[in-house]
C-alpha cells in the first residue's frame, strides 16, 4: 500500500500470489526473474517463492513464461551460419551414462551439426565435461568463436555452456541446491529447457532417466517431466522429442570419468556393451529425425565404418586433447567377488553411482575436483552367470581410505540368485507431438 | 550422504522433511532455530523452511517445541522478587486499539503487577510504544533494573522488550516480513507466545482481534490462532485465556498516537467512549482471574475513584514523561463531512487504519519514524444519527501532501443510510481451558 520504488511489483506480492495458489501473471514472472538476476529480489525472497512453486505448482503457461524469462536473462546463440542443420540431446543424468560421448560423433558422421553444451556432475550422477577432462590436454571452456570453429571442422562440439547463457538459471540452480527446492518438475523443466533453447539448437532429443539411479526414480514423474519439457521446447519453436529410459541398472560396464571414456571409445570402435550401443543408436535416429536431417547413412553404420571414430578423434584434437594418450588410471584397486555360483540377479544403479561418487569420481559441492581414474568397473550385468570367487566388479580410487564407504554403498546393491530380477526395458516411453 | 561438518543436521534435510509433509523431530527444531540464530542456517534456507511450514503446517507439539526453541535463544525474565502476582495482556493489534494504556493502570490499581513489554506499530495497526512516545519526555527503553523499579513503585510498567528476549524471534520476524511468510498461524502463535513466555508473566490474557482492521479478518482463523496460543501458554505453565474481539469498526473515536493517548486519559478520568471502557473492564477482569489475584476492588471502580489515573500518572513520570504536558497536535487538519441526513451505516476499520497510516501515524518499514500528532479523529460511530454538512471525522497530519492518499483510503470506507449495518459483537468468543 506504499509505493516508494520504481519497481512494478514488490517481491512479497509475487510470493504471496503463489503462496495463495494463484497463477502468476506474465509481467510478474518477467519481473521476478529479471529482478532476481539483477539482485533486487533477494535470495531469501526467491527461495520462499521457489518453495511456494514447488508446493503449489505452476500451470503450463506459467512454466513457459518462466523459461522464457530465464532465456531472456542472457544471450541466445544462433547457428544460422552453419550449412548443416543442428540437433542436440540432453540427458537428465544417470550412472554410467556416457552416451553423449559416442552419440555426438555418430550424429555428426550422419550429416548433422551437434552443438552439445554440457555440464558437470553433482552427487552420484556423472557429468560429460568431467569425463572428457580425463583426456590429457582436453579443454572444456571455449570462446564462441572457438566453438563455431570446432563445429564447422568436426560437425560436433562438446563444451561448457558459457556464462552468458541463461544466467538467471545459474543463480537459481545454486539457490535451489541449498534450499531444498530442487525436486519440482516446473523448476527442473524450465532449468534444463532454458539452457537448451538459449543454446540455439534446431531440434532436441531429451533422454529422461528413471529408476533408482535417476533424478526421477518414479516413471510417472519422469513421464510428467518429459511431457513438460517437450511442450516447452515446442512452445519455443524447437522440434523436441523425449525418450524415457531405464536407470534401474548402470548403463554399460563402467561408472567413472576415464573408465567411461575408455568404454565410449570401445563403442566408437564398433564394440562396447550392448545397452550403450542400443541407446546411442536409438537417440541418434531420434536426433536425425527431429532435426529433419537427410542422413547420409544409418547411425549403426558409422560405428562399423569408422566414420564416428574419425569425428571423435578430430573433435578431441580440436579442443587440445590427444585421442591416443593413455587415459589416467587410479592408484589403487579393490575387487568385489561373487560369494556363490548363480546368476547376477540385481545390480542397483544408485548403489553403484554412490560408490563411484565416494571413490572420488563425483563431487558433493559445485566446484569440487574429481578424480579422473576413480570409479567402478563391472564384470557382470543382471542375467549373467557367475561363479563363486569370480570378480563382480573392481573399485578404483587414488585415495584408498575411500574404499570402506564405497563398499558400504554397495552393500545390498547387488545379489546373486537363480535368475535375474525383473527390470525395466531400456526404452520405456517416447513423448512427441 | 557426505558428512563434512560437526552439525547434527544439514539445513536442506530439515527443509526437505517439512516440504514432504513430515513432522519435524524435536532435535531438528531445536537445531534449526538455534543454528539460524547463530547464522549457520542462512536466511534463504530459513525462508524456504518458513514457506514449507506456512503451506504444510505444524502439529501442536511441533509448534510448542518451536516456541520453546525461540524462548531458549535468549533470556527468560523472572518476577519472583515481587510481592504481587503478575498478569499481562497481549493484543494482536487493530485500529484505535489503545486498550493497554488504560488497562495496565486499572489492573495495577486492583492489586496486580503488570509487566507489559510492548512493541511498535507496522502498517495500518498502531503500536503501544509509538503512542506513549507522543508524551513529552517518556522513554520506552528501560534496563532490567529500571523496569523492576517502575513495576515495584507503580505496580505496572509499559516498556520495550529488551534485545535479550527471544532473539531468534526478532530475526525470524524480520525475515518473514520480507518473504511473504507472515500469515501462518503456527508462526504467528509461536512468535507472540515466545516473547510473552520469556517475559515471565504468571498469567496472560490474549486479545485476538478479528474483522477488516485485524491481522486475522476471518473469525474462524482468529479462533484457531487464539486456541493455538492458549495451548502454548498452558504448555509453558502460564495461565492463559483468550478473548476474540471485534475489529470491523475502529475502537473508540481516535486512531493515531497522541490522539489515542488523549482518549485513554479520558477513559482513566471516568469518561471516554463506551467500547473502549467496556473492553478495558472485560480484559481487566480476565487478567485478575487468570492471575489468581484477590482484587482489592472491581476494575470499573478504579476508573471512578481515580486510583487507575493515579497509577497512570506515577507510571508516566517514572519513565521520564510529564502527565500534565500538552500533547503534540498535528500542524494541518482537514475534515470529512456528511453528504446527507441519516444514520452512519458503516465505518470500516481497515479504511480508517490505512488513512491514519498514510497521514503519518504508522510506518511502512521497521525503524521508520511516525508523527506524534497524525491520525484520524471520529465524530460518529455506526448507528449515530448524522446531519448533512456535519463533520464525520477530522484528519490530522504534519505533511498536508498526505491528505489526498488518506482520503482515497477512506473512499467507500464509510456510508450513511437508514440504519447501521449489522456488526460484530465487541466480544465474540472466549477461549480457556
Amino acid at each position: 500500500m506504499s509505493a516508494s520504488t520504481s519497481e512494478p511489483f514488490a517481491a512479497v506480492e509475487v510470493i504471496a500470489a503463489k503462496r495463495d495458489g494463484k497463477v502468476l501473471s506474465n509481467p510478474m514472472i518477467d519481473w521476478v526473474v529479471e529482478a532476481y538476476t539483477r539482485g533486487v529480489v533477494a535470495d531469501e525472497q526467491m527461495s520462499a517463492l521457489l518453495m511456494a512453486i514447488l508446493l503449489n505448482g505452476m500451470n503450463s503457461s506459467e512454466i513457459s513464461r518462466w523459461t522464457n524469462a530465464m532465456i531472456n536473462s542472457g544471450e541466445r546463440m544462433s547457428w544460422s551460419m552453419l550449412t548443416r542443420r543442428t540437433t542436440d540431446k540432453h540427458s537428465t543424468g544417470g550412472v554410467g551414462d556416457k552416451i553423449t560421448l559416442p552419440l555426438a560423433p555418430v550424429v555428426s558422421a550422419c550429416g548433422a551439426a551437434v552443438p552439445q553444451l554440457s555440464g558437470r556432475g553433482l552427487g552420484h550422477t556423472g557429468g560429460t565435461l568431467d569425463k572428457l577432462e580425463s583426456i590429457p590436454g582436453w579443454r572444456a571452456s571455449l570462446s564462441n568463436e572457438e566453438m563455431l570453429a570446432v563445429i564447422q571442422s568436426c560437425g560436433a562440439v562438446i563444451c561448457a555452456a558459457g556464462s552468458g547463457l541463461a544466467p538467471a538459471d545459474k543463480k537459481l540452480y545454486a539457490l535451489r541446491d541449498v534450499t531444498g527446492t530442487v525436486e519440482s518438475i516446473p523448476l527442473i523443466a524450465s532449468s534444463i529447457m532454458s539452457k537448451k533453447i538459449a543454446e540455439g539448437t534446431g531440434a532436441l532429443v531429451l533422454d529422461v532417466k528413471t529408476g533408482s539411479g535417476a533424478f526421477m526414480p518414479d516413471p510417472k514423474r519422469a513421464h510428467e517431466l518429459a511431457s513438460t519439457m517437450v511442450r516447452l521446447g515446442l512452445d519455443a519453436g524447437v522440434k523436441t522429442v523425449a525418450l524415457v529410459t531405464a536407470m534401474d541398472v548402470p548403463l554399460g560396464l563402467t561408472a567413472g570419468n576415464a573408465l567411461e571414456v575408455r568404454e565410449s571409445v570401445e563403442v566408437l570402435g564398433g564394440g562396447g556393451p550392448g545397452d550403450v550401443v542400443e541407446l546411442t543408436i536409438a537417440l541418434a535416429r531420434e536426433m536425425l529425425a527431429a532435426g529433419g536431417i537427410r542422413a547420409t547413412k544409418d547411425p549403426a553404420e558409422t560405428l562399423r565404418d569408422g566414420s564416428a571414430m574419425d569425428v571423435w578423434r578430430r573433435m578431441i584434437k580440436a579442443q587440445g586433447g590427444d585421442p591416443d594418450a593413455k587415459l589416467p588410471v587410479a592408484k589403487h584397486q579393490e575387487q568385489v567377488f561373487a560369494n556363490r555360483d548363480g546368476v547376477l540377479a540385481t545390480l542397483d544403479a544408485l548403489s553403484v553411482g554412490v560408490a563411484a561418487w565416494r571413490l572420488g569420481a563425483g563431487r558433493s559441492r559445485q566446484g569440487e575436483k574429481v578424480q579422473a581414474g576413480a570409479g567402478v568397473e563391472l564384470f557382470a550385468k543382471p542375467g549373467d552367470v557367475v561363479k563363486k570367487g569370480q570378480p563382480i566388479m573392481t573399485l578404483h580410487t587414488d585415495t584408498p581410505e575411500r574404499f570402506t564407504r564405497a563398499m558400504e554403498a554397495l552393500d545390498g546393491g547387488w545379489s546373486i540368485g537363480e535368475k535375474a530380477a525383473p527390470r525395466m526395458p531400456l526404452i520405456l516411453d517416447r513423448i512427441a507431438e
